[in-house]
């Protein structure tokens, strides 16, 4: 074992490096997409306008007058924020307002409610699925100047923000203090959090921390109308009615405006380690789990796995070196805890007990502890960096894109039935796709099934879905475990909800913003 | 220091002690109320019925057939559903329903729904405002047989189960299988998990595995007008359109009987260990508390804060010893995990550095080592079990009975002002209360403020109300943290919650439940 310094999760990743959204990367046409513009969405999709009203030059003056100089207009200046950041889907909005208070943000929305203005809210457009951008001429309502740091307390560690506040931004700012954000994702130098919360989303940390629903302590939120919401609690504990704060998480942004978070933040961990693991079939990968998370127990904070044309394809495109060969599967575990001698004894308690009883085969670990030790349990530790370990999982994306066309779905199954998905898509293929892959966060049921092949084809397409969609409601999966359904999932969501609680989505939809202009063509199938 | 053996949070319970919910008692009138009658809501509240349809001979007739040998009219069989734990309020109804499916809930809301019948739905009947049990003569819908175990998970630790499972049934059978439940209360032989999610019960595990909110991963619940809504998902992420589910959780059975709840469950701790310690000034307590999460981390379980006066109740009328005497404040803390020769390292670390620096001036552990240890620290460790220490905290709400009248109050605050309001409330009182006590959840910044007199007084109650939640509304605090808000505390709501989230809360009643008449005067204000 040649260890590595201490670091945190964002420490792991080379500074300067472009920020890839944990799970996907950019498609084959977006990395080579430099001149070639962008296809209106409005023209791929076929997809009509809705008879909002039109931006007028007394609507521009109104905008100068709540918040003078910080109204964009230029169409140049317009450009990068019409489209999402992997250049798949592009509006053509002519307005971007950048408030700085909630009182703008209620001021521009009472305005635009009344004049009947469609809205496109936007954080840090690092959104997935086509949501963060406008669809036709939307005006969009930035929050990039809403990040202000609101308060912090130390002794219960909730952080109250502004919504534009960039996530790795407030994890620097945590980190002097002894804390961390309870999230982190590959886009966390562009995201903000209050797109974090509009989208729900989930990243690395969700294993070890859970979810933002039970993180999230309070929202301040602007309903379409532009009448505030104050539901900014600071409180770990209110039952005082309904919780209204858990509709907007999620929504992303067809509910109302986020425009201030409460979070409960955890301690920052004094000890970080990771183990490489490789193992000989899925089920393996599944009874590691159960061993590891029994043995690491409160210090487990990731367990990716990953399979090996996952590692064929970053050795051979990216040319990393997998110092763990061999195996047709592949196991990144993560441990975080308060103490390194106590948490690196569990670790090699665990990784003995998995050696021993043929669970894994091979393996590679760093830990904390500064110290270089050699032969252990008869395996040969390579000198790794905590950093270039997770280049192995979070650089698989990359490596995709450089495969071909890259067809990408966010799936969440009973953790059992995850790899047949994998398996079940491979056989049906066959030969008509060029590689099949899955990877994903384990620990979180939550698998990354890519199909590459040399080009787009229609026939492939039509061979991969419904099909994926269809295996997954027949396992009571979801079709979108952490990407949200944005603009290009919207018309699958009837494969992981039934039809009534689609009804009831919608019927919440009319009733917060019965004239539709918040985000329209999102999330939600349209309602006739 | 004596070390107990190894137990769960529920062992150290005595087998055959009356279940007494978390942070509350029953009140002096409902101890010593053997024969005498409660006196019923609507005469004590002067609360006017409703003009929902009454009860007839075909009604019952109907509920006989949808589920024969289930329908229970007997007035005398129907008293204890009629009355709430504290025997504090009484309703008059005449008829409980005991479906065993979601399709007889489905069948029995489709028909009051028509008739304009009122339901009450009703679980283990534990809850502490009023919510539980009818007001008027609204029909029980019982959950008492809908106790079936439909499916656990052990790779994901997902179980999925009937809404009536007794919540310690369910920790019974999840313990087999090296699993516990994520929420633990006083009230767990006889609450129902359904009950638990439609009040978003705290308790002693939150500090550890988080609020119901992030724990629950779906529910099936049935509608006002008897359509179910199957949001059952068994899935770690699921970002397919917005999260239903949680409009019920802490609805209180407003907005829907929740009929299925999917949950995640953590792993068994291997280790519990209690340190039981003295601190001279309550900013000692808040002092002690920042250390010890940072030294205990992530296997700090509870962390529990009781003032002298608290001891002294529990001293005088139960007969318990103090082993930790002459100090104004008591903290309980419980580490919960993994390895217990590591878990007892770290609390020998933290008691060494908190005794060292003063934060702390006595103390008595209990660990699971089975090993006998004499002096440590200069300390001497008195010989205790778990079971006793948790006494010590557990049953100042007994004891607090014992005192006289009681007025109770469940306050969230920003936890740096947590033992103000008893400071404050202390010299407002004087002389006319006899003891003013707090004791509580720090970790989740959750006071159980409560106050005695020899006797109820209205100018003692005058005294105290409205200033308590004025003094909460000021700090942000809330005026339910745990206990909801039922009958008797809905008209205080305004308190915590601005006037625009009531009434966008009425209006998600009137939406999902038109005619109002899912367990009505609970929870909101009336409307008009």
């Amino acid at each position: 074992i040649v260890s590595s310094a201490p670091g945190t999760l964002q420490q792991r990743r080379q500074p300067g490096a472009v920020a890839v959204p944990w799970g996907a990367g950019p498609r084959p046409r977006a990395a080579s997409s430099g001149p070639q513009p962008v296809v209106p969405t409005r023209q791929r999709y076929g997809v009509r306008r809705l008879p909002f009203a039109r931006l007028c030059g007394s609507d521009v003056a109104f905008f100068e007058r709540v918040m003078p100089g910080r109204v964009v207009t230029d169409p140049e200046e317009l450009e990068p924020f019409n489209v999402d950041w992997l250049k798949s889907v592009r509006g053509c909005s002519k307005l971007m307002l950048k408030p700085q208070t909630t009182a703008e943000v209620s001021q521009a929305l009472r305005y635009c409610y009344e004049r009947n203005l469609a809205v496109n809210p936007q954080g840090g457009n690092t959104g997935l699925v086509g949501g963060s951008v406008p669809v036709f001429d939307e005006i969009i309502l930035s929050t990039a100047l809403m990040n202000r740091i609101i308060s912090f307390d130390k002794v219960s560690g909730i952080l109250v923000c502004q919504a534009g506040c960039i996530l790795e931004k407030l994890n620097e700012y945590l980190e002097e203090q002894g804390f961390i954000m309870p999230l982190d994702l590959g886009a966390k130098g562009t995201c903000h959090i209050g797109g974090n919360v509009a989208t729900n989303a989930g990243g690395l940390r969700l294993l070890r921390y859970g979810s933002l629903r039970g993180t999230v302590l309070g929202l301040e939120v602007v309903l379409a109308d532009g009448s505030p919401l104050d539901c900014l609690a600071s409180l770990r504990k209110d039952n005082t009615g309904y919780d209204l704060k858990q509709l907007f998480i999620g929504s992303e942004g067809t509910l109302g405006v986020i425009t201030a978070v409460s979070i409960l933040c955890p301690q920052k961990p004094k000890a970080v380690n990771l183990a490489f693991l490789g193992c000989q079939s899925f089920a393996k990968v599944l009874e590691t789990f159960t061993a590891c998370r029994a043995m690491l127990g409160e210090i487990l904070s990731a367990y990716e796995f990953m399979d090996e044309k996952c590692m064929e394809l970053v050795e051979s495109h990216l040319k990393l070196s997998n110092p763990v060969t061999g195996s047709p599967f592949y196991i990144l575990i993560e441990t975080s805890g308060s103490n390194s001698a106590h948490d690196e004894e569990k670790l090699n308690n665990f990784l003995e007990q998995a050696m021993t009883s043929g669970l894994v085969t091979d393996g590679t670990v760093a830990t904390d502890d500064k110290k270089i030790k050699a032969k252990v349990l008869g395996l040969i530790w390579i000198s790794l960096i905590h950093q270039m370990l997770w280049s192995l999982r979070e650089r698989i994306t990359e490596a995709l894109t450089h495969d071909g066309y890259v067809y990408k779905y966010d799936i969440s199954l009973p953790v059992g039935k995850l790899y047949d998905l994998v398996t079940d898509m491979r056989a049906r293929l066959g030969q008509s796709a060029k590689n099949v892959v899955g990877y994903g966060h384990l620990g979180d049921g939550n698998l990354h099934l890519n199909v590459t092949a040399e080009s787009y084809s229609h026939s492939l397409l039509d061979a991969i879905e419904p099909f994926v969609y269809e295996w997954t409601a027949r396992y009571n999966g979801s079709i979108s475990a952490e990407h949200g359904l944005g603009f290009k999932k919207k018309q699958f969501i009837q494969y992981s909800k039934p039809r009534e609680a689609i009804l009831l989505m919608q019927r919440f939809k009319a009733m917060l913003d019965p004239k539709g202009i918040l985000n329209p063509y999102k999330t939600l199938p349209s309602s006739s």
